[in-house]
């Protein structure tokens, strides 16, 4: 079955999550949108994300995909239940990834989740993982500044990113949690300095990492992974996208894609 | 859905899986089936192993269980495509879950997997593995003492098990790879010493910490998790248990469970 994966973001965030499916499943083909336009989400009502993320699922159905994967975390706290009614494909989050693997990793069940103000007010990881084990301890955190950090490409700054990262993680510096989760896809990005400021002594859950084991998973397990590399992966853009291409050749260098922009 | 999940092995290894679901599934009810009588399977053929587990999977099956772990390489390595299509609940083996970490895991592309002699012969996971990502290079590597001598107990005797393991893994002691499979449900018990051999510098890979995951995200996905804790684990073995129930004891503590001796 060679047919792509469509993966969806406000931004570059998901750029994270693509990284890993290209170093873990190499053979699949990657369409993404990336809802620069209406970036960030995490300020946004979850109708408003909901009704975002339905309409970029829609457009990339178009182009017959196997599976969408929603490498937001707002959009899959938002959208997760309604969208996988709506479409006939499978849908899959990065809350549920990112969740099973601080159950997974953690020893003290005490696990902290940095996400976006949405992320955190819809309380999606508190639930999910609640839901799978009980005994785990969760304490949800917004970090507002993070993602317009990363989207304006001041994260190559590490003394910006430290004194931020500093200034907004301030009230956990001695949380007893020994398990980090980052609960929003354009962390990764800065995720150096967030283990720096805990000391190199928590686990950090990168929800793209842990979303590509799962969809490995999924169409493994489900009998649809392709067999050979794809020619090129295919990027949509809504408006100018130099700035999220200047981004994207830096994360993932010597990747063989096209680019173009859309009216969404 | 308040089901069980049958899990099987051919003795105690399947506890190191047992374990793991427990602790990051903790409302899973297990119904575990120990085929003591026959074990090991390492150096059984392919034929007897399938037989065997189809007829574990048969007398598993009777107890309305939601899903069945294979918690046996060997096993899952000789019956899981035949399994999946005569069984109407899904089956999950090992060998997946610990080939995708290892992929996810490597980062010069170079794993060893440690097995037992049937499951090595039946590169199962060189072709797992390439099949997903045909980049990694793999080393299948036979171990064929460490199954009698985790199954005898002797797993506790640190000088023992280190004396056994620095024989049987003698040529791999340069080895470049950066990532080993325990690719035998076995080997987790005596990890301490595999992980010593290899001068604490190879990502471990435990199969059985690996299934737990990929269980729960099957579930998970398919809304078939369980919301309430279980009065008790059920223990099914064929012949004498108390060798057996002396490594459970020690590898489970406090576990509520019942155990009982069947005749199959």
């Amino acid at each position: 079955m060679n047919k792509a994966i469509g993966v969806m973001d406000s931004g570059v965030g998901g750029l994270t999550v693509i990284k890993e499916l290209m170093r873990q499943l190499p053979n699949e083909k990657i369409i993404y949108f990336a809802d620069e336009r209406r970036c960030p989400y995490g300020d946004k009502s979850q109708n408003q994300v909901r009704e975002f993320t339905e309409e970029i699922a829609c457009f990339l159905s178009a182009f017959d995909i196997k599976l969408l994967v929603l490498a937001c975390n707002t959009a899959t706290a938002a959208s997760m239940p309604e969208l996988r009614e709506k479409l006939d494909i499978p849908v899959m989050g990065v809350i549920q990834p990112g969740s099973r693997s601080a159950i997974q990793r953690t020893n003290n069940q005490k696990v902290i989740v940095l996400s976006t103000k949405g992320t955190t007010e819809s309380h999606a990881y508190g639930r999910k993982i609640t839901r799978i084990n009980r005994d785990v301890e969760v304490t949800e955190f917004a970090c507002a500044p993070f993602v317009p950090l990363v989207e304006s490409g001041r994260y190559h700054d590490e003394d910006e990113v430290d004194k931020c990262v500093n200034e907004v993680l301030a009230t956990l510096k001695e949380h007893e949690a020994d398990t980090v989760i980052l609960g929003c896809t354009h962390y990764p990005l800065i995720s150096h300095s967030i283990s720096k400021f805990f000391d190199y002594n928590k686990h950090i859950v990168d929800s793209g990492y842990e979303t590509a084991r799962e969809v490995s998973t999924f169409l493994d397990f489900h009998d649809m992974l392709n067999t050979e590399k794809p020619e090129k992966h295919k990027f949509y853009i809504n408006g100018d996208y130099h700035r999220f291409e200047e981004t994207l050749n830096k994360w993932i260098p010597n990747m063989r894609y096209t680019i173009e922009s859309v009216d969404l």
